[in-house]
């Protein structure tokens, strides 16, 4: 039962306008288990409107339009339609009362383009529109050998496309199964890496099938399940939940958009504890994740952002300024050194500190770039290098997280790191 | 020249995450003169993804592909894209070896199925990333009675992406006519208001035309020059620039994708001067949008990022904590106390104070959420409100940006603000 959800408008195709419709009718699909297996967007153009639509009911069962309802001359979709289910458009005079109507309502007069609004494909059905003027389309199209398939028009606006989805489309398409999906993310292994650990968890078609993607290190792991019972799919879930954690362990730290920083603040919070910071090679990246996180504010209590050549020792205490080339040895200790000033200086029960670019070794005469991160109570302190991986939007996220998961194990009595 | 963009992803498909590559291609294209009429998202399937391809290079000219070129099990378009162009996948030595030292140059160990990525469809030419492990493809297709077909595929993650086609795929789309571009920011109209000033200058159509986008309320008018010889562009452009200097005056701050921070820490670096931060409503905006700008580090001093209720008098050398509720006289004056002490803590010629958030009372019992920013050096002081806009997103680069602005139109002897 594979869907296709198209989007019509040149303003989308040119870029000029971001669609967020199509992404939206997909969350509702999924949510009642149909999987989308297309997104087409099309200009203003006749002819590719219809290839489009025709190309659509030929290889989805269940087709979702948006925009070209419109009245204006650049509003194809319901003659785009007729011409690609082959059949002519009839006047609904049932729809050209409520569109007149709506007008008198308003106290506008009704253009004559409006009354083409009243215009539907032979054979097909109105969507009544309660907060426009223009209505919707829903048709069917039998297929020799094939299920049929079902297509419904919207308009392009969200408020009104999102009601007449809820209101008019999705009970039509209901009585197929349940879908329920979850999301686990972890932090600590790379992508190939995780893929590997999961192994015959993430092959295509499984039940339930997992996902893997990464945002800025962070490895989300999507779980979708579908089953005729939602009681089904949650225990099939749990079931993944369980291999997950086996499998990956204290790497997880968290469900759905969680980053490190919300378990921090939220564990910091819990336990009336503060952090501060005191950062370089981050560049206030770890203080901006900690600050504007809900509740940030009450347990970070202070950051600090340095360039990398600061003198340190006025700032910060007494902590002597770094050797100008920071490696494995010098890097860790002045890590240290920062997130110990950091509790000083803010008065908190944690510090965490960020060095600013050094190098370490690799053998062979080659280096890696790398900032030390480390966390400081008033008992322990942790180090940890941040090796850059080339692409430098990801290294600024990728220490902070790194810092971030120090505290969080801290906090959480786990080991320190992965490799401990 | 009709184009189509193609975005490949199940989690794109399924909704879970938003596309946001195909407009950003869109945009690019439109500006060199390539229409672009079909978008289409394909979820993770292989037989979908081969559909999707051949018909891409059927109604096509350019086909743009991002995603599916990552070394996982559910990254199919190298192979799909094989099958579609009816040829099979050859190893690339130089590819495999450039996947061997990217491994290499960060310590970690290579899978085996990041090899895959070094496997091109016979006849394709790698499009090398020099900030990923996934290569590009480039490809033509000849057309019986037409003019070939060329594709691109570029990786999905966006940074990774933009680069590859603004090096590698860009130019080998041109050899059109010439277009020449320019894009001029400016900083202090809204994006209407700016329109208005503008008036026919935005007329679609015109040559040359100009465009109004907004980020992170910074206005960038694009103007796009078509023409037989590059030197007729320029003129054109030239004689827009001056308009658009006639109209917006000192908004205009910079060019290309300068922010106001490129312009500030340029000038300081220009004078040999420092500046120095302290925010709070920013949480750390500020300071990071100064220090990530090339050559920041060696302007910027330090930024204290503090939460609303910090206790600041240990911290700031005796500013006195702030009341509960700011408003526009305690605000105003807490903002240059910020900004004083910016300057003494660390030993700068220039500071920016953020302050936390307050309310300013608009009339008719009602109150808008505002920050107060201030500029001090060692003679004078200027401070500005920064109001909400009603988008959470929005309001820190915003107000961070107002903070830079005061010190750009102090650093080049403009009136201090728009109003005055």
């Amino acid at each position: 039962m594979p869907a296709e959800i198209i989007a019509v408008g040149t303003e989308i195709a040119s870029g000029a306008k971001l669609d967020t419709n199509s992404q939206w009718l997909s969350l509702r699909l999924g949510e009642v288990g149909i999987p989308v297996r297309y997104h087409t967007t099309v200009a203003d153009d006749f002819d590719a409107n219809v290839e489009v639509f025709r190309t659509a009911l030929q290889r989805a069962e269940i087709v979702l339009v948006t925009g070209g309802l419109g009245p204006t001359q650049d509003d194809l979709t319901r003659q785009a339609l007729a011409q690609a289910l082959g059949v002519d458009l009839v006047l609904d005079d049932p729809s050209l009362h409520a569109i007149e109507e709506m007008f008198a309502s308003r106290g506008r007069p009704m253009s004559a383009s409006n009354r083409l609004q009243a215009m539907f494909p032979r054979g097909s059905s109105p969507l009544p529109n309660p907060v426009g003027t223009a209505p919707g389309i829903w048709c069917s199209l039998l297929r020799a050998g094939e299920a049929p398939a079902h297509l419904a028009a919207m308009p392009g606006v969200p408020s009104e496309m999102h009601r007449m989805f809820r209101e008019q489309v999705e009970p039509r398409l209901t009585g197929h199964s349940v879908i329920r999906r979850a999301v686990v993310n972890c932090f600590g292994f790379g992508e190939a890496q995780t893929e590997e650990l999961l192994g015959d968890l993430t092959r295509r078609g499984a039940d339930p099938e997992v996902g893997i993607t990464a945002h800025e290190a962070t490895i989300s792991l999507r779980i979708i399940a579908q089953g005729i019972r939602q009681t089904d799919c949650d225990a099939k879930i749990e079931g993944v939940r369980r291999l997950l954690a086996e499998r990956l362990g204290d790497t997880i730290f968290g469900v759905d958009d969680e980053e490190p920083e919300h378990v921090v603040v939220r564990e910091l919070a819990q336990r009336g504890a503060t952090v501060g910071v005191c950062e370089s090679a981050t560049r206030g990246n770890l203080s901006e994740r900690l600050m504007r996180v809900e509740g940030g504010e009450r347990v970070l209590r202070g950051g600090l952002v340095l360039p990398a050549d600061a003198v340190f020792s006025a700032l910060l205490d007494g902590v002597p300024s770094p050797p100008s080339a920071l490696n494995a040895a010098t890097g860790s200790a002045l890590a240290v050194q920062l997130a110990q000033a950091a509790r000083r200086r803010f008065h908190t029960a944690y510090g965490l500190g960020v060095t600013s670019l050094g190098e370490v070794a690799l053998g062979g005469g080659r280096t890696v770039a790398c900032a030390w991160v480390a966390v400081a109570d008033g008992e322990h302190t942790h180090a940890a290098e941040a090796r850059s991986t080339g692409n430098p939007a990801i290294f600024a996220p990728r220490t902070s997280k790194i810092a971030l998961d120090l505290l969080r194990r801290r906090l959480l009595g786990l080991r320190p790191s992965l490799d401990s």
